[in-house]
């Protein structure tokens, strides 16, 4: 039989009557002869409360203690759901982590996986089950030790099953129907896709449009796993919501697919330092130990090329990062030039501006994407602070008031309402 | 290092603060010196809403989805209590049941022992581990299942424990503060018990003093484990508690240890039966093929020995069982008569009755126990319907509305007030 991966998030088995009706899902795609894999969350708000516990219990808790403690939510919900199935008719039953067993590295709270051994599983189907129910978000460790995978797991576990099993799909059920070339609620005229590269939703999820981890994505495009995001709660088909996948599936592409936008960045800039070999990685080695995720990173020539203070070549550096990084990073940067690594006259933050990017695998053939980007923004009179560029996306900081007006802006620029 | 055994309830750790208090405790007996192994159930209240929803999503619920569902409460406790430990500075970890592993037969719900094997703990143990924090109530089938006890089964596994690891103690954390010679509700000078014997506990638990979980009273007299019974509330040392232990661990037993009662009893009388060899057979296989619960039968001469309607010899039949069973039991008897496997005249039941009962192993040698209980029962002008006895407790049958003062009559009349 095709094997289908279909995974269910927390909303999406938020209760018992939620639970059903993920459960029906699960039967259509059983009568349509399929063996089905399902992967399940913990009920909403579960896993929440259980870090809360472990958080107040002890600060800086045993990682392996916490992960014991909340792996238990996802256990609840697939026994739940092996049940529900079995009411229905359906030959399921449940698997905890470490029954499959599933194998992960020993580093608590965020495991990678080492293997997911297929016999177990095989083997009740071919006795005749019909869908194995699988916790999400954990493992065991070669230790014994049960593992989680960090938030969002369960998306890569799916992901996971769906390599290990060969799945024809990985169907991602979540509370929203699909990717949209922007966020619809900044853009009416907002469009769902019917597929995107996994390229592209790399780009789009690590830029705030939150339907699939990260990682999950990673995962489905080293291993060709055809994802699915689409809504629990409505009726879907086999051509509902939006399909991850392979370039090569997507016939022809347009040169941009999306439009994303976050909200939370600021830029911070050094003045006058020095501009010497080893001077870059002065300056971001001590923002990756402070933990800072630094973003977009700009290097210009200094007005104060040369003076007497400064008798070396000088200039400026600009980042952005997490606005909520900032104090972080000041600390850093204050601290390295203590120490004497780095020297700067001045440092500048600015906690006012919006990162706005448009992505699309198109770009690589399509000339002239950034022109039309800067003309868009130039005809609304919006200043461009900061640009990055990659293959397939361009990034722009600018004042955040004009957050919204942009992505309306780059939206029929594009022309990303029309189909 | 000598091993003890604690077990915590439910309202033991019932939340956060609850389990630190019991964490206290623990780090208490590790500064004595033992090596201690934790046994916890769930969180108050938490096992019952796992029941419920398993219930809710399937009425007819397949046992081996009903153990992986209501397991994980214990799971929570179990990481929780460990990392309260560990917050403390007490080496700690927790252990789930198939981690240690606890292999139980396959009775789902009320599964069996099969071994504990010490290695696993053992090898912690010598690492430098103090405390093994154990999920109660759960083990692994040799399928690989998750299976549970049945309710109380933390009590049991606690014992378990004791038992595999030779424990000088099995120290049982509750909301009491030990074993009474009577319900302190009823009886204020209700005096708590020093020691007990494991014979007497096990008649008094099963008879309403719900203490401990009967299973857990057979498995520790059967390894001679020496179990005390604590308050989780109360400051104790090393002589709280009520200890339950062989009977030549107390000196010195009076003839009675203490006043049993139950309320919801009721009493069944089947009138003008046939006095035969296999009758009661006939009578009680139906009542055990319906789940009744018997407890006492007496049988005595009918009054209609002989007459032209009953050609035979006949009887009445007298039994009771608990009043919620009589509907089933009543069914149980129509039925037997409807296919002709019994005769009788009347079917009387008389719910209305209480059972008191007298407990104590120095009844064995000591003359004249149940002579002094019926005669104090006469003083007070209550009359007995039923008694039935065994080597170490006189029960009987009264009207309900007599209970509380037989209990206090009796508790008089054996001095029970009286270290």
């Amino acid at each position: 039989m095709p094997v289908l991966v279909m995974k269910f998030g927390g909303t999406s088995v938020a209760d018992l009557s939620k639970i059903a009706n993920a459960a029906a899902k699960v039967q259509r795609e059983v009568d349509r002869g399929y063996d089905v894999i399902v992967i399940v969350s913990a009920m909403s708000g579960k896993t929440n409360e259980l870090v809360k516990w472990v958080g107040e219990t002890s600060p800086l808790y045993d990682a392996r203690e916490y992960d014991a403690v909340v792996s238990s939510g996802e256990n609840v919900t697939a026994g739940l759901m092996a049940l529900r199935l079995q009411e229905m008719g359906v030959p399921a039953r449940s698997w905890q982590g470490w029954q499959v067993p599933i194998q992960t590295t020993s580093a608590h709270g965020s495991a990678r996986f080492i293997d997911i051994p297929r016999a177990n599983i095989d083997q009740k189907f071919a006795e005749g089950m019909k869908v194995a129910v699988v916790a999400g978000f954990q493992g065991v460790s070669p230790e014994c030790r049960i593992t989680t995978l960090g938030r969002g797991g369960s998306d890569t576990t799916a992901v996971a099953f769906a390599a290990a099993f060969d799945a024809v799909r990985c169907d991602i059920y979540t509370d929203v129907d699909g990717v949209y070339t922007t966020d619809p609620r900044i853009v009416k005229k907002a469009r769902k896709l019917d597929k995107i590269a996994f390229e592209e939703m790399l780009e789009l999820a690590s830029l705030g449009a939150k339907v699939l981890q990260t990682r999950s994505v990673e995962l489905a495009m080293r291993y060709k796993v055809r994802l699915r995001v689409l809504s629990s709660f409505e009726e879907c088909d086999e051509t509902s919501g939006t399909l991850v996948c392979d370039e090569e599936e997507i016939m022809e592409s347009k040169a941009v697919a999306g439009v994303a936008y976050s909200r939370d960045e600021a830029k911070v800039t050094l003045f006058t330092i020095e501009d010497r070999p080893g001077i870059a990685a002065a300056i971001f080695g001590p923002l990756a130990d402070a933990g800072v995720n630094v973003d977009m990173i700009v290097q210009n020539i200094s007005e104060k090329d040369y003076d007497d203070a400064h008798p070396g070549a000088v200039t400026d550096m600009t980042f952005s990062c997490p606005i909520d990084q900032v104090p972080r990073a000041r600390k850093a940067m204050e601290d390295a030039k203590a120490a004497g690594l780095i020297n700067y006259d001045d440092l500048i933050i600015d906690d006012d501006v919006a990162k706005i990017s448009v992505v699309g695998i198109g770009m690589r053939s399509h000339a002239g994407v950034a022109a039309k980007m800067f003309e868009a923004l130039s005809a609304e009179r919006i200043n461009i602070k900061v640009i990055t560029t990659s293959e397939i996306k361009i990034s722009v900081l600018i004042d955040r008031k004009y957050m919204e007006l942009a992505v309306q802006a780059l939206h029929d620029a594009f022309g990303l309402d029309k189909a």
